[in-house]
């Protein structure tokens, strides 16, 4: 367990850096989904790849989530030892010792699985079948992200046809994710690139409907498509992850009516400490691509008007300050949102929940990241 | 504890992404090392950075180093609990409570710390009188990384002598590292760029010397400047850390006599599986943004020739194929080369020790990565 304050510490004087969750917003953040999610016919199978938590899922689920997704095995471990009892697994799973650990699992939990060809099928049913278990099929649908997944329409029922026959799984109806187009620029823009993977999905739909598949669940979609998700009402399941957080990378595409995407509000921050300030223009923090990760560009600054993270190296992060820019004390405490709220929350062993807002709060709940580090 | 394999699993058996070393490799860097700098009048002080588990640290000790350094007190902190006597914490500590930690170690260990500014060197004082402790300090002198550091020549003498006159520090020479200059491309072109690190560090002695200054220790360099730093003479501690793993960052930098750095070995590897490949030209490994850091670039497969990683996401890593390439089987595995060392390590729980290779070797020895999120 890491070295970590008192609950009731000052926000400003946790060990930094630490990555800090606003509880409060990220309450609001959790109802708002809820909320919006109501009567549409459409559920939250909230993507735990984001919290790594169970504390967090748990919260999920009692307003609503049917469960959560996880992209690995180890993930979803952590979730079924955590108590949720309903997992999707949403990637490919193609080791047959990780078969062999997901069809134990199911034994404890509903775990549902998806698949995107005929030799991941045939694996799967053997580990089930070995291991005395039954696990739920989704058939994995390419809609646009160019990743994994079978061609929409008759490839996606060709497949799904198999695993109807397959001894152990039972077919339950479809994956549709498409990733990158929740993250075009701009909100007409998106929408457009969106609208494509929608059309693909009701291809897949109908084609399933027509040769008479089952199809209880069809789970795709996320933060930033979520509207045309409950609109285009293809799918009843949400994956959505981010939400709870917000990044820096999701606010600047562009919401409805605003520059920033503002249906979620950022929860997420990273506490630093000034450690150096060698000339006026130059002021060096203690995070670095350790604390903050950069895949998505350096997180910016909150605090600090005029200055701009440049540069970063393992543990320290380079800010330069214009002209105007308040020069900081050697040991002044400075905010940061991550650029990419997934990657940088697997840096660390917990979160600090704090209450009262980044100025004035107190920490309230240390919260592990139970599933930190479970790639495999 | 991390879901492990048992000790003697053939190598590719090991559940992906996971990390991988080369021991028969790394006993070479290992070895090399401590020989090249034998009868030099330079000792390693091994950045615990790169490998932030005292079972390396050890390792290193044991063939000559003098210590470590660790760029975090939880670093110093995860090494002194694991055995390592001498420590030099080489980032500036600037808040209070972490001083507090450093002063109440300095009683556990021999413990050294950097500063660059009269405010630290007051804080560091008040912290160690008021824990009834010492502590050893260097100036951390600025020579040419422009991160921290005061500048070479009076600036540092003038920061030396409040060391020298504050209560609990005791002032054993100074610091001077260029981070940058160990990755400039090309030989010729990186000898000249570190030849003005030297330059200000020879000043800097230089000065010392004349003010009559205590320079027992003067620590720096690292592997990307090794042969410099013995060549020149001026400083007596390398804080190499790098060579015991390499990277694909490193190796593309250029050697003496080649077009890649060759000084030292890979040794470091992440092992992948193929979870799909839904048309012919690609396929999908499963390690992304957090199986593999790409602050330095994505990491290049080293199987499959005329394949390109050409993506990632979070959990998956997309590699391009060529006509020519092998398309492989749903379910191989793939190994990867970090591109930067240091904080892929990060990522994970424990190191992999592999015995034969990375064809035919087995599981010798799982190796926590103790100091692994130790940011703070």
């Amino acid at each position: 367990m890491p070295y970590t304050q008192s609950i009731g510490t000052p926000v400003r004087e946790i060990e930094t850096p630490a990555l800090l969750v606003d509880l409060d917003v990220m309450e609001e953040n959790l109802a708002l989904m809820a909320k919006r999610l109501e009567g549409t016919g459409m559920s939250l199978r909230a993507h735990a790849k984001t919290h790594k938590s169970p504390w967090f899922a748990k919260k999920q689920i009692a307003l609503g989530a049917v469960g959560v997704c996880c992209q690995k095995v180890s993930e979803a471990e952590v979730m079924v030892g955590g108590g949720v009892e309903n997992v999707l697994v949403s990637s490919e799973i193609t080791a047959v010792s990780k078969l062999k650990r997901l069809a134990a699992l199911a034994r404890h939990a509903r775990l549902m699985l998806v698949v995107d060809h005929p030799q991941g099928v045939a694996m799967l049913a053997e580990a089930v079948t070995a291991a005395g278990a039954e696990i739920d099929v989704l058939v994995d649908v390419e809609v646009g992200h160019a990743r994994c997944g079978v061609e929409p329409g008759e490839p996606a029922v060709e497949l799904a046809r198999r695993v109807e026959a397959a001894k152990g799984l039972e077919l339950k109806g479809i994956q549709a994710y498409h990733g990158w187009a929740q993250h075009v620029d701009g909100f007409a823009e998106r929408r457009e690139v969106y609208a494509g993977a929608i059309a693909r999905m009701r291809e897949t739909v109908d084609a399933f409907e027509a040769a008479g598949l089952p199809l209880e669940i069809k789970s795709g979609g996320g933060t930033g498509s979520w509207r045309w998700d409950v609109e285009s009402g293809v799918l009843n399941e949400l994956q959505a992850g981010s939400y709870l957080f917000m990044d820096s990378h999701y606010l600047r595409i562009g919401g409805e009516n605003s520059d920033i995407y503002d249906d979620f509000k950022p929860s997420l921050f990273v506490l630093t400490t000034v450690v150096s300030s060698p000339v006026p223009e130059r002021v060096v923090v203690d995070a670095g691509h350790k604390a903050l990760a950069s895949d998505s560009g350096l997180a910016p600054c909150l605090e600090l008007e005029g200055a701009v993270h440049t540069r970063a190296s393992d543990e320290h992060g380079m800010l330069e300050l214009s002209p105007a820019s308040r020069r900081p004390e050697i040991g002044e405490t400075l905010l940061f949102q991550p650029s990419h709220c997934d990657p940088t929350i697997n840096l660390y062993d917990v979160y600090h929940g704090v209450r009262g807002g980044m100025e004035e709060g107190v920490l309230e709940a240390v919260i592990p990241v139970a599933a930190r580090g479970c790639v495999w």
